[in-house]
């Protein structure tokens, strides 16, 4: 069989990287291009030097995709540029998998408010679906552009959409407590990224207004088909990698734990990427992979349904989920080119 | 004026040995004695090797304390140890500070069924007092017994005695989200100690069921003169020293965060060892000191207010704050040996 | 083509778990067999909860071993209990990589002079190859046994190599500097690898009597073929994998950066798993691979040869090596199974 | 007696924010001034935000630095920067301790051309003195203005000036391996001391040319008095604090362990802040402080004296011993300030 061909647009990055640490080893893909506009000209691997020797071909422009014959291209790029691409290309043969912020919300007018920033392509809104496959596996095999979800959006849909799905809790009271490590802030070193900042330390920050709030409000309200509000609140983690979430809701029946994880197997068993975990989950145990582990149980005393969703940022948070989505809207096996092993320790 | 004689009963794990490193700077104080059943007969330099040429007294045995003419003893020994010695020395002249778990519940009931144990001195539960000196300083004045607070409960209940002092929160809805250090987990080698296992990751433990949660959960409510309830979720953080809680809380009235503000500088400007801050505060801003940073804030969207709480876990959470209570007991300056600058990074 | 099939003897460390983690993607190998005592009868993801839904084989005694028709076994056991199991096995059919230090040196007298330790089985010793690919791939090729490399050595030998070949230096006179993440420590929890210890901190250890110092000296002088002398320091780094050795040497000729680099190019260039280096290499850039990064340079100031060399200390180190030797024993492609890209970061 | 006045030359840096946590503890100091032309206006604790409520000045402009009454004024300046202080205000009254490289060397030539920069007051190479305490304390105390010793040369020198002051070593074969945490690369955030690039990593860095080789190297044969010539290597920990060099020479004459440990300590055991160790030594023993830890040893196998010297970069690589020279230059007790004890974990 002929192999699939596609573009990573954005080679600088983490997602960048780790795409290409996804794809080279994928049996159905061919990378026919990367661009850079910074580092065009210059190999892959004089920007990223762990693939000397594994993955050498020269960057190419974002100007240069035209010229290849493309399957599907994949947007690593930051908020507020990948609108301006999908606007020139989407009349192109390739699929796309956009893994910005650009095209995850309902609306332009949502968009602006949470991002201050003009958007540029508004019908993108409308065709743009939501990569999450757990939720929405057929509307992306359908999909000429995905939106590959946030880092932190994923861990939280994944670790509440079983308690959504069987309308089982309050949904104006969800509360998601998130850790990040500090890849989620990207590759460009910044004052809070600085090691002695973030060593041996910990906070809290983009409290009560972080943009991954209105993206898991919405997509909750969009499983749930009724309005959900969501608190959100991210920190900082002294790791390189990882997001778990902490959520804390209010079953709206009589539950109990054992009821909570039959509804959890029922609705994750089939899932390649979902595990639910018996014991409490951590970073390391899918650090590398595109999994996500997904702990459920309830408090009687208090009455409420703790959940905690575990994934590596990097990939089912971001490069993994996005060739997940990938092989779903090529029709290729869905788990092609993901079944890593997690690197623990 | 001569100094006060204190003693430290338990010299091999780390609340002793910060005991030490605060209390040998201390302008009142003289270290009578040190104590060790393992180590008896060594210097207290050979446990904790940084005191050589600082701290190099021969650690003696508990047996030993009733040959010294004392003022007060502190007791850093294991939850379960400190209640035998409490119930043999109780009627001695000193007073003690116990910063052990056996004192700080309400009744031998309540320790055994949260702790799984045994109580051998009941007649503490009506002496001891709780020693939180932000809240309950006049009793601590006049104690013989003191037991200090646990390090969780001391960073939660500072995040929110404000808003329990003027009743403005929904006392059966309280979420404590806490992320600690691993000094937490003493000075013993475990399994889930292990550098490999802790570092770059990031786990919750104790999930329902840690003790601290019926500790909080307590003395909110005593404070708070009415039954509060208290869901507590604690987090391992890849960090030597700290906590950080996170708590989520729901307003009986209308409130903004200028209100919260104004609330929490009226409650804390006078408190020498609680910062109200404006940022998020972070670990490291409070190491190695008595310091507690607090942040408040109110979230309109969701009706919830966000309040944090950051403490060094060893010092304000454990060997600080039984300073502070012993400056209180002994009609010493209360800031007397706590006026250290954070260790920042 | 049937698939080759293989046992491991020792599930519970860090070298059986990397093991797995290399031979479930191998493509002409079936783990047969994986052994432990004391959790025979559970499941390997029992063990290491990360290969849970990935690689769950009930593990079984290593009595078991010869109900297996088996071409090889990989012993992943301490130091001390190989030599029993060879002992045992050596007239069976299936090939031995051994990855402890049982067979490494060159007699029963080296062997119990630096490990403290009666040896059971001196035929070995004779008849045991070192697994350096890179050294001796021929006599790897038709081995029955080999003694798979330790972690410090295979850093030091390859920086080293390329140098004695061409017997370029003074080879009394080789300073070995090493750096090695807590997984060389072992899976157990000890004093020295609580996390509080380790974490923001650096500590020589094992200086003048580690066991790696003769092992790198007698390999050296082997492949020298003439006596050397090697001073080897290993340091603790608060880092989980990895080793980089910083090693000086006297030139005993006049040379140039330029001569070394063209040299180790020379050297090096066809080796699969050896990457030349212009830059100074680091840790990351060949995590969870098979990859040593070495580096060359001459200080004319100081009449002194600089190499560097770097590699997991887990896979080069250990499991990924013992692969490679696997490979070559088994007729199979050297690299199969062992194409993985850096985790990074 | 009336407190003698310094003012503080640069407060952004890691090291103007230690030279106030250690002098506003210092019982015969007060800082009359601290200034920053990027920061001016603002309070000292808007920079520092963990010295809120603790330390709460006005920075103001370099250029007021006049209207002050001063008795010593400490430079925490970038190299080439103090140079142009000390040019426009030698003639004052105060006394200046310099913290930058600015003064350290022997001549113009040699800074210029191991710093790649013109220096502007050549004048200041005759008059400045080795801020290091052990070896030139006499000078010091006379001095007008001291060069306060560079970190990674304050660790080698203590290491190594037993053996120079005894004559017991090869000069010319003198190689200096060392490790530091991030704080040495400054305050600010560069890319390669971004938290994923430095974390769990580990690599070498400025090799052959770094700017400390010349100091320790001139430092070195001035104290012997005759010319060495030093290898210096340093490499880049995951950690925020501490220096561990690691120095190998050869005896010129018969040693033993035994006679090295007894010179050791008969050269530092009247020193206030140089420990001789008898384990090895690791950071966190001096964590915070300014205690240099030193161990040595000789290897008989490869007659190799290996020493190891162990500080706090931020302190006895910078503002403990800045304040140490200090007190020397104005006559008062050398400890004073500077009895703090190790923050470990």
């Amino acid at each position: 069989m002929p192999k699939f061909k596609v573009a990573i647009v954005g080679a600088t990055g983490y997602t960048g990287s780790e795409l290409v640490r996804i794809l080279i080893n994928h049996p159905d893909i061919e990378i026919s291009a990367i661009t850079s506009e910074s580092r065009k000209g210059e190999k892959f691997s004089d920007v990223h030097p762990q693939y000397r020797d594994i993955f050498e071909p020269t960057l190419v422009s974002i100007n240069d995709i035209s010229d290849y014959d493309l399957d599907l291209v994949f947007l690593a790029l930051p908020h507020g540029v990948s609108m301006d691409f999908v606007k020139d290309n989407y009349e192109r043969n390739f699929k796309i998998v956009d893994l910005s912020g650009d095209f995850r919300l309902s609306s332009r007018d949502v968009y602006e408010s949470w991002y201050n920033k003009d958007h540029s392509y508004e019908p993108g809104f409308e065709s743009a679906v939501f990569g999450a496959p757990e939720l929405f596996r057929k509307r992306i095999a359908e999909a000429k552009l995905v939106a590959n979800p946030g880092c932190f959006p994923t861990s939280a849909i994944l670790a509440l959409s079983p308690l959504l799905k069987e309308g089982l809790i309050e949904k104006n009271q969800i509360t998601v407590d998130s850790k990040t490590g500090v890849t989620g802030a990207g590759i460009k070193a910044k004052p809070n990224t600085h090691f002695p900042v973030v060593n041996d330390n910990f906070t809290a920050y983009g409290v009560k207004n972080h943009r991954h709030t209105i993206e898991i409000q919405e997509i909750i309200s969009k499983y749930a088909d009724s309005e959900a509000s969501v608190l959100f609140t991210p920190h900082l983690l002294p790791v390189d990698r990882g997001i778990l979430s902490t959520c804390y809701t209010k079953p709206n029946r009589i539950v109990s734990t054992e009821d909570l994880e039959k509804i959890y197997h029922d609705y994750y068993d089939n899932e390649p990427f979902v595990r639910v975990s018996k014991d409490l989950p951590n970073l390391k145990q899918v650090r590398g992979t595109n999994y996500c582990d997904v702990f459920v149980t309830y408090d009687e005393r208090t009455n409420t349904i703790i959940t905690i969703g575990v994934i590596d940022n990097l990939v089912k948070g971001a490069a993994g989920q996005a060739v997940q989505n990938m092989n779903i809207m090529l029709g290729l096996e869905e788990t092609a080119g993901l079944t890593i092993t997690p690197l623990q320790p």
